[in-house]
């Protein structure tokens, strides 16, 4: 058998670490990819003048495009017989990805949890992207549902991790040299500073986009996530193709750049969830609010936490959860995450 | 309110300045993208060799590549509340984009006529793209119909600037260093100089192409054109997303290469409609009528202005305009333009 | 007359050369959209420490890269007017694709042969694609059917080329420098040598794609290709757009990773069908057979010579012929080619 079948949940233990393959080089025209995929703004990943003028030596890649392309190498290992992506934690950036850097990625098993059905299992890994000087630069926990090969395999000793509810502010890594007291709000694209924004503050981000099959399809290849469900149009028995939830996350980042434009680096993914399953033809709309806020030790530079929801059109203002406390059928991402700011 | 609700009609003062957001580095990355969104085949934008023989230090980036990404940047400030794109005039391109360049983009308010309904007003604008380097690359005037907020703001004295009908052959600006004194006609493709053109010479450029909702929005959102209507299917009434009007430039320009393969740069911008809309689905024709001839100062290089029309498929070889002098309804475009062109 | 109509049967003469129009210069920004357009996983083209490690500067650009570049400036010349795309043979890469080459390409007629129906004939080319050092990256055989312009044209005398039925092992060009006896089989993600391979081994390789019309088409124009039939769906009597077979090339050997993630570059295009034509929302899957093995001087870099097969999804396992010999309807590709892989 020449071909890899994924893992299944009796598969991992506790422990294990996976060292993914393929490593990549990015540069200048995943940049450009990632402009034409999402309406990306933000001055900083925009413009290399922007970034000098902030202290960085150029500038950096999306901090979204460093994360896609880690999650694209875990799939072989971690999610090709996943049944769903159940969230993530504790997830930081640790230095910006540059034009030119090539990144590889390692997982380890932190939790497993079999599931009362006997068919299924939980498995948390710690995933680490590292770029060619070995440094880290970026660290993120999820967990996953994965099937069963074999029903009979043993019960693992079930161990759930104990993860943060959030990224503490203490913890956030400011990237090297980053300066916002010179920072410039007019080319930046708005006059809004942290301390413009208070907690519980909700924005409706305004613009929508429709979703294109060939669109997702590219980004996700882009990735090198090779999940057959977002490729193949037989693979469901209804036809559609799944589209990968990161796709949602960038598309959700990018449309809430009015109203958050000078939320410009994401430095920690504090938890996700995929409410519901997106599709091409549906369109995304987008709401934040404001959770927390924070400073840091670089000069000029705050942080702001934030939850991103990603809605289908038609979803009314701020919708969120229903009277169960389950997710409204139009919600699609549920996002927080902590987002550098000048003060 | 954090997000930006756009300009309205008496937003706008009369010689007000506008430093219009996000400040874009470009590169080989834009410069591939253009080259799978268009059928883009001018030989100096294609090769750093054949540019090298024509005295350039490498091949720039396309010119209608720097219109897009100073007209993007518009967007925000111009025509988020515009009901239609009216007209351009005056357009000049004065320096090369080169991989790595980064553009910002300034506007003056020159214009201003409130509409007899009291709902609306025509603004003209004149905007200029600068380099890192704070060089002119691009200067253009457009006018815009534009939304009142409300209605019962103070109508503005009339200004309606005197424009030229076409930029004068002695004003175009060639790029430092082009001769075409060695031009290579068969690695160009085609053996026409610009004494094989003679003024009012038609040519139907034959080839034809079919637009795609996703390439449309990948070219729109690479440009950061934030107009809702290119992007959200559920904007318009009838669920259509309106195609954006460079998009089409670019492909009619990019057919009319069979046939004006040596009509290398664009060097001005002279006037331009966008007779009727398009949408996705619609196949593109093209064809070109020979204006007019003249000289330049930089060695072999002369100057070509050519109309550039795009038709829907179906329509009859050279439709223009009705026996009512109205466009045709199949015609998408009708663009006037100066390009450089080995004599 | 100023565009061109392509070439008829009756164009061309035996030994004549043609120097195909406008050099192309490649590099990042091609090299990431190949990897948005086809699932490409390969370690060589995917990371620069990657290739480093094995011997070679930096990553290459994708092999079919380079075929499908030198393919796409001979169209005007060559296919404008083909019915049929009728085989390859005898292609070589000769040298890497490097980011910042610029590359042109030139073919000799070295075969006619007239149909018996007097509509058309066969015409036999083969082609070089240099760079911009001239030297030679790229040669293959290629043979079409033309129509003819008039039936009235005198029958050329037939001269049927005698090609090879594939490369010799021998005549096999390894890339200067490539070393595989430090080679990273965890990081390119399988741990199968050649000696893992028997002849005569077949390969489902389980993924599968369903294609977009913008897919393909943004393909098609990234490698300057102008066929008609590709991008004009008013073109052909059905309204279906013709997918470039070249597209079918690359999406079958980016699908063949899985179970070939070893195979690392192409360097011989021994023989190749179009057995079927390829429409947007065809979902292609993919198989391979081992059909020879060889070593080759470079330290630790054997040759594995393959049959790549592409077929609709609901195929058969392993579907090639039907009982009367000829190609089963679901059949879309069948590629004969050596690549390079660690002994």
């Amino acid at each position: 058998m020449k071909t890899n079948p994924g893992r299944f949940f009796e598969d991992y233990r506790l422990g294990q670490s996976i060292d993914h393959a393929v490593p990549r080089t990015v540069g200048a025209g995943e940049r450009a990819l990632y402009h034409a995929l999402y309406p990306a703004r933000h001055a900083l990943q925009s413009s290399d003048e922007f970034a000098r003028a902030c202290g960085l030596p150029a500038s950096p890649l999306d901090d979204l495009l460093a994360f896609h392309t880690v999650f694209g190498k875990t799939v072989p290992d971690i999610s090709l017989n996943a049944v769903a992506n159940l969230g993530y934690a504790e997830g930081r950036w640790l230095a910006p990805l540059w034009p030119g850097d090539t990144i590889r990625a390692r997982s380890t098993v932190i939790g497993l949890k079999e599931n009362s059905n006997g068919a299924s299992g939980v498995v948390w890994v710690r995933t680490t992207g590292l770029n060619q000087r070995d440094e880290r630069v970026l660290d993120y926990v999820r967990w996953v549902m994965v099937r069963k090969g074999d029903r009979a395999a043993p019960v693992p000793q079930t161990v759930v991790p104990d993860l943060a509810p959030a990224v503490a502010a203490a913890d956030l890594v400011v990237p090297q040299g980053l300066d916002f007291t010179r920072y410039d709000f007019a080319q930046a694209g708005e006059p809004h500073r942290l301390s413009d924004y208070r907690i519980g503050e909700k924005i409706d981000h305004v613009d929508g986009v429709t979703i294109e099959e060939a669109e997702h399809m590219m980004a996700t290849r882009l990735w090198q996530n090779t999940a057959k469900v977002h490729f193949d149009a037989t693979f469901r028995p209804d036809g559609r193709r799944l589209i990968y939830g990161g796709h949602v996350i960038s598309m959700a980042r990018a449309l809430s750049f009015n109203g958050l434009a000078n939320a410009q680096m994401i430095v920690a993914l504090n938890a996700g969830a995929h409410a519901n399953p997106c599709f091409a033809g549906d369109t995304l709309r987008v709401w934040s609010e404001v959770l927390e806020k924070a400073e840091t030790l670089a000069p000029g530079v705050g942080a702001i936490r934030l939850r991103l929801v990603a809605v289908k059109a038609g979803a009314a203002p701020f919708t969120l959860r229903g009277e169960d406390g389950k997710y409204a059928p139009e919600v699609l991402l549920d996002l927080d995450y902590w987002a550098l700011m000048p003060f």
